[in-house]
């Protein structure tokens, strides 16, 4: 696989455990990440989460709050500078919080990720805010 | 000075830019960044811009929507891995765009840097959109 190729793949890995955990939990999301000191994510609703202990806990809370969605992406654009790549896009997000009423909503969306001992995996994340998800988990 | 040092020395400079932007016009910002192919932004309204010559536009244009406001920086985070690095942090901004109503409001934001020719510089921006700047915009 080229480069490209490789980071793609570790876009679609994220991906597809970001889906598997909206349909039941996020079992394959800590095989996505490298479980830095430094590993930082957000979410559509929530603060920053900073090193891998706050990441994946923010994970875990989201399998057990979201439902019936799931999450595309458009747009997309890599840049690569040696050991570190980031891709661009726009997610296009439909799930419903703790049962609620389902919500579809577009975010732009920024990854970082590093080619470590275990290739290139994810080390950020970071979608739009999404008022009407943070109105209904707060609600 | 150190490296962190280094870094958070570009990210002011970007942060000075960009309050010299809403004050006037960006004339400072092409400095804060290089003039990469790759080069992304995003801004509180509008969708991605890519390479250098579509992210140098946007900031043009907001200088000439934006006025009678600015931009701080809270919950500042720094990850460096190597010759690329990125920070985290709330942004809360004000500013009136196109002499209307002043908005104030805070955005998740990533910003990444890398370490070339010219030292840290900015390659890559991107705050939360905020719909009631879209909106004005828009309106």
């Amino acid at each position: 696989m080229s480069v490209k190729e490789e980071i793609m793949a570790a876009h679609d890995r994220f991906y597809a455990a970001l889906n598997e955990m909206i349909a039941d939990k996020p079992r394959s999301m800590p095989d996505a990440w490298y479980h830095d000191d430094d590993a930082t994510t957000t979410h559509p609703m929530g603060h920053w989460a900073i090193g891998w202990d706050q990441v994946i806990a923010t994970w875990e809370a989201l399998g057990d709050a979201l439902s019936d969605g799931g999450v595309r992406v458009t747009d997309l654009h890599i840049g690569i500078y040696g050991d570190m790549a980031y891709t661009i896009g726009v997610e296009h997000v439909t799930f419903r919080i703790m049962g609620g009423e389902q919500m579809s909503f577009t975010a732009n969306t920024t990854n970082i990720y590093r080619n470590g001992p275990e290739g290139w995996k994810m080390i950020h994340h970071h979608p739009d805010k999404a008022p009407e998800a943070e109105e209904a988990a707060a609600g």
